[in-house]
């Protein structure tokens, strides 16, 4: 049971994937790129893929939305939500750091700090916080700006914790399998979709809208993207409060399909936000589905109401 | 009047920027990170910024929406879109090629042609694909994936054209400066806003998406961004088309104005699409509307229909 993730050992990525509870006890494997991951998946060469969806320290995951929604299918299986926060970490103090190193991302999100507190250090671009890190404990620059996990990876001491520009920031990383069964509903799932619809972006996108809404279906997240299949084709990544197995999930589901030129459904999984339980939509439980089709079915065969 | 541009020189960045039409005869200066572009926009150090906004290319471009989104306020004045293209760049015959570099996402787009024809070269990240293009040119590798423009700009030759995997990507930038008149409307406009909304997702979208869906306006995208403001706020990236001239998109500003807890206009500016007109809806032309209104005005002083 295999785990590939974003690699370098030592990332954010790898921080994350510590947390994702089906991922205890597995080997882990880092590889090179997200969409080489994702191929190992789908060949069965690894059991699991972990990457990130949602990101702003590393680079794009416009690579990881577009190979679920364009490339053969996957499903997602799992999430885990981790805050961003940066450290700067060195072996000295921060009177003699003479270089910073990082991704350009991280510098980007921490320019405030290293302005304020290192206006005199030169300041050095790397492939990743973790490879930063690295080339801090080999000796070539004095300090990086990386996460915790990664300074505790690397074996450097952390001078300045939290010196982030804004707080608040999330990182979201997915677990990748083959199509397969969802694991069970636990209460507090999402539905991860993507719809294409042709023609009238606004109006098709209405419609589907209103398919969730009056199934009590709420978004965490919709985005966008092209199709690569010329004008007038439109795809939207959508993740929908609830589970396959719910009854109003089955039927919004019947409801895109009937009017999308095309649904993937791209797996139901546990949330990973303690905080922010789904409300129970009132005459959507799968009891109330139960009773209304019961009711029609009496109606249908001539019985009392 | 001095455009920043995301450098270094000779990437795809630099390219697009010679197609805007704003930056003819402009001096253009290179600078490292889109927020350091956009800071020097918001003080005066430069006219304008020229950044990606979608782009799978050189990294992430979630920094270029948050901070249209959330930092000081700018506005959009215009669009390059420019297809993704990918060369072999090298002054050796790809016979004698044992070693090739790229920016990680480069690589990952073009992996299916690197195994196909260069099964046994060893291959190298570099920070983006113009630094790549310099170290072949110092003849530290011998080959790199990267843009025509890019190969050009470095002086190598291309021994392979159009080697990514897939094709009919895209990637778009925009042209960013500090809240100013929009350009005149060409017929073909793009009008960008970020819309908060408060409680239930898919309820508010619906009636964002009906202001604009009853006045024929479309959606070229739509990207729901994290507030960092908490539960229960939610805030939406959409580019409309349309001018804010038109009269039905002032219609429509008006009523969103009215239902979101926020609206933040991003700027109107042309169309980098030739291609895709955009039809006029029936009886929404500012003509229509003039009508309109005089026919209420009319009523309402009790004149004659």
């Amino acid at each position: 049971m295999e785990f590939a993730y974003l690699g370098p050992r030592g990332t954010f990525t790898e921080a994350a994937l510590r947390r994702l509870p089906a991922a205890k006890g597995a080997a882990t494997v880092p590889m090179p790129s997200i969409p080489e991951i994702l191929d190992a998946v789908r060949r069965g060469d690894v059991a699991a893929g972990f990457v990130p969806i949602e990101n702003s320290q590393e680079g794009t995951v416009t690579l990881t939305v577009d190979e679920l929604v364009g490339g053969d299918p996957l499903v997602i299986a799992g999430e885990v939500v981790l805050p961003v926060t940066f450290v700067l970490a060195s072996a000295k103090p921060l009177a003699e750091v003479a270089t910073v190193a990082s991704h350009p991302h991280a510098i980007a999100q921490t320019r405030g700090y290293l302005r304020r507190e290192l206006p005199n250090a030169a300041v050095h671009q790397a492939l990743s916080t973790a490879q930063a890190a690295q080339r801090v404990a080999d000796g070539e620059f004095d300090a990086c700006v990386c996460a915790p996990f990664t300074a505790e990876a690397a074996g450097l001491p952390v001078q300045a914790f939290d010196i982030g520009d804004s707080s608040g920031a999330e990182t979201r990383f997915v677990h990748v399998v083959r199509p397969a069964a969802p694991p069970e509903p636990t209460g507090n799932d999402i539905t991860s979709l993507v719809v294409s619809i042709d023609h009238d972006r606004v109006g098709a996108l209405l419609a589907v809208l209103t398919e969730l809404a009056i199934r009590g279906i709420n978004l965490t997240r919709i985005e966008s993207r092209p199709t690569g299949e010329g004008l007038g084709r439109y795809a939207f990544f959508l993740d929908c409060t609830g589970h396959l197995a719910d009854a109003r999930m089955g039927e919004a589901l019947t409801g895109l399909r009937r009017i999308c030129a095309d649904v993937r459904y791209l797996g139901s999984y546990p949330r990973d936000h303690s905080d922010r339980p789904v409300p129970h939509p009132e005459g959507l439980s799968d009891g109330d589905f139960a009773d209304a089709a019961a009711w029609l079915e009496r109606l249908r065969s001539g019985g009392a109401a």
